[in-house]
């Protein structure tokens, strides 16, 4: 699959280009590309520890992402999911070292830990002292004594690193960082390799199966089993972390491979904090992609048993949008729906010409249902008619409840009634004009006045204008003229709709969608039923 | 493909819980699950305007990643690409507006504008202040006038957001976000479709293309153009932006549609920082997924003008991590490489006895190249001897050049050297032994001790110990014999190195990927390396 890169040669410095391009004051790299990829603080103390990082790039936000006060002092890259040389570590190491010295944090990688290995011993003939923990997390291959190192490793650069920004000596900072190393655990699935730059994707791991215990450069899994949702995924993981996991209070820390969705990563925390497979996870790292495999659709869990001192050192701010914080897991907090979701029932009230007059407008429409489903079966799905028939019985049948000697009152309840019988968009449409223009006659406004508030407010809503060939066209000359009366005003809603016939460019609604030969010559439904309505209104009242 | 949810049916409302797990005191969310999906604040200030925003699910972090102080104050969801329900949104307007009202932020969908609108008709009738826009950023369809809402959106949430946590009133809010909405624009780019939970995933886009100006629920592109990487990719959809974007200053968002990696999204900030299609692009939001379309690989540039007011609410921090931030854009700071990193050169000094040791050791590699060779082959890529004899005589050719009078330096000089002229992991490793030897005994100890001091690195760096079938077998206890005299040593040595052929269970080194059968009844040719070397010595100083 193509990606977002300009060669595989120039990938990783021109993406930490990238990153630095926002982080003026914050991070610098050394000179020296493309052999030398090496991010550092601007920041930095030299009175403080140095914490320096890194290893092959393809683990973004890892390792850049996390250099910043609290974290790491440096970041050495490598190509993707290649050890940086050992010149590039050195040129890290002395760049931020000074008299309090180096920690360096190497994945269990034998490339790595040769590369900054040999640095560290040339730093130390200049007299740097350094020290250098190996992390190896990964309880996937139980049977092989160097695991790898995978996502646990940033438990180690978050307490190492506040240790150290708190000014601790390289003694103690190093003895935290082994006794993380020490305690940690993760383990890796995922159902979908990752693509890596250049080459062709693996098609490995069959539909309905995830692989368990895979590493972080697209190893394969140490099982393939079946995938049956995320909570028993979950539930596999976890049971596999338990014996590693101890008894106490713990952190997880929830890692997407690269390839998960935010939806999915939340479903699986929501799996972590049910689950009882461990138990004493009380924290939460993320989920984030922190440590990451490209694009691999997978994630990883690391358990860390923690004491009052190393969750303070997990729980210290840091400035790095990378790291999502270490939160304590809570049942989700649930408040009551808020009153007034229940529309409030208007209090019925006669008056029979108005019942009247209701009942002989819905007449109207059922007179009219074939005639408006053939007009709109020539643009949308041929219901208009269907759809206003509907809401017109339904209208008929509410009559007495509705309060009909409140002009106001009686506006929003039809607005309501629409709003629970009438199904479409010309349903909500019509309740928000009702509604719309119940509130405006609430303030004051003449009939014809709140009709018009409540046609704007269908337009700011349903971003229909005049001439885009919808029951605007038919309205608004309607609502224009019936100052003069309903003759008048049913002379200039058939003058609108009749004027659909030649909008073959319709806007908003489905016929938008529709080519111009099916709409030429018909008129727009919605429109012919206003129009049908203020004829028959002038007609009865002539 | 397979995905990590439980059910399509559950995947919104347990995504919901999974987030609201790590937010006590910040975040809840309303009853009504599965049809009221409302995520609001907690520490919400009723004095102030509230901000409400929403839609299908499907983009997140958009929108409950963006709940909190300084930007929106409830998020109403829907199912996966789907409207939330009229219901759910009156719950969240209900939820969160007091007296000072309540802004409604949505993206320009027919179903969002017709349930949100109706909403606030009935959040109206019970005299609550609310107001809407409808954001329409995406430039794709230049004859659509109803352009959709999309990743421009956020500029919306931050910047109404900043202002009503300041206190500002309704109108002013809502001019605020109006005018936001009539000045931004964005298009997106994809080179896969996303995959919906519970559908088949479409594959429509062929290799070498990519689709420009898709939408953010799996729409099509509007084109499909050819896809030529990063560079040519950003200034495709620079150029489209260059006609809506303005001459002043501007901000940029760089928005990741969720499918594509951290290097590929740095390599596209890159591109954007250096690219001249859109004059003055001074500021930079991400690159980060912001709002998403599922597992899309694709990206999208949203680009608004800025005045000091808008900028200074757009940078206004917020502690929401999903906000990546709105950043001046800069050259990369670039620091020299430090001094060191070209090894200081050790003093040549004379002192013919070392000098003809040194000679007689690496003529004793060189005799035995094949037999080691040969030994090697029955476990690895039978170089071990090849190897040897390469680095012994170019070791032999560097003898004038070595500070043969001072034993500090002429450990770490043959560190050195062999680090320069060895290749594989031994290399790595022999200079890691002669380099720390070197400075243990510039500590003052005996040679032995150093030489001890040495395997010890080795050891450390290496992750091999003694029966893991290595040179260390021989080493070590020669070493430990040592102090009684080379012929002593020498016979530990063979003694060391005969007993790996009896370890068949290599747990270091690439023996350890060999079967047992293979290794069975041949020394390991590093420890015969070792032990000939040894033999060697104690016969001439017999």
């Amino acid at each position: 699959m193509a990606q977002f890169i300009n060669s595989k040669e120039t990938l990783v410095t021109e993406a930490i280009e990238g990153v630095l391009r926002t982080a003026k004051g914050r991070l610098a790299r050394l000179d020296g590309f493309p052999h030398i990829k090496v991010v550092v603080r601007t920041d930095w103390d030299r009175s403080k520890v140095a914490l320096v990082s890194g290893g092959g790039a393809g683990h973004e936000p890892a390792h850049v992402g996390y250099v910043g006060a609290g974290m790491l002092t440096a970041a050495v890259c490598g190509d993707v999911f290649a050890s940086p040389s050992v010149d590039a570590v050195l040129a890290g190491i002395l760049a931020v070292s000074g008299p309090a010295g180096c920690l360096l944090i190497v994945k269990n990688y034998t490339g790595d830990r040769l590369n900054f290995g040999l640095a560290a011993e040339r730093a130390r003939a200049y007299g740097i002292k350094v020290e250098m923990v190996i992390v190896d997390d990964d309880i996937a291959l139980p049977d092989l004594p160097q695991a790898r190192g995978v996502a646990g490793t940033l438990f180690v650069h978050k307490i190492a690193g506040a240790l150290a920004e708190s000014g601790a000596d390289l003694e103690t900072v190093c003895t935290a960082a082994k006794r993380v190393v020490s305690d940690v655990s993760s383990i890796g699935m995922s159902l979908d390799t990752c693509t890596v730059p250049g080459s062709p994707k693996e098609d490995r791991i069959a539909a309905g199966k995830a692989e368990l215990g895979l590493g972080i450069h697209g190893e394969s899994g140490v099982e393939l089993v079946d995938f049956d949702g995320a909570r028993a995924a979950m539930a596999l993981v976890l049971s596999r972390l338990a014996p590693h996991a101890g008894s106490g209070p713990k952190v997880a820390l929830l890692n997407n491979l690269g390839g998960a969705t935010p939806l999915e990563m939340a479903v699986l925390a929501e799996e972590l904090a049910k689950a009882d497979e461990v138990v004493g996870i009380r924290y939460l790292v993320g989920p984030a992609p922190m440590v990451t495999s490209l694009d691999m659709r997978g994630f990883s869990v690391s358990l860390l048993p923690v004491d009052d001192a190393s969750l303070a050192a997990l729980q210290a701010p840091v400035p790095l949008p990378d790291w999502p914080g270490c939160l304590e897991i809570n049942a989700p907090e649930v408040l009551p729906i808020p009153d007034g979701l229940t529309p409030i029932k208007p209090i019925p009230s006669a008056r029979p010409e108005t019942a009247e007059f209701i009942s002989r407008c819905c007449d109207v429409f059922l007179a009219v249902e074939a005639e408006l489903n053939a007009l709109d079966a020539q643009s949308g799905d041929g219901d208009t008619g269907s759809t206003l028939a509907g809401a017109s019985r339904a209208l008929k049948d509410a009559i007495p409840r509705l309060p009909l000697a409140d002009a106001t009152q009686l506006y929003r309840a039809i607005g309501l009634e629409l709003s629970q019988t009438m199904g479409g968009s010309s349903g909500v449409l019509l309740a928000i004009f009702f509604s719309a223009t119940g509130d405006a006659a609430s303030s004051g406004l003449s009939h014809v006045d709140a009709l018009k508030a409540g046609l704007k407010r269908v337009q700011e809503v349903g971003g229909a204008t005049l001439g885009d060939r919808t029951m605007i066209d038919a309205l608004t000359p309607a609502l224009a003229a019936l100052p003069e009366g309903f003759a008048a005003a049913a002379k200039a809603a058939r003058e609108g709709a009749d004027h659909t016939a030649s909008i073959v460019k319709a806007k908003a609604g489905r016929a938008s969608y529709i080519s111009e030969d099916r709409l030429s010559g018909h008129n727009d439904p919605g429109a012919e039923a206003v129009a049908v309505l203020f004829e028959d209104i002038a007609a009865h009242q002539a």
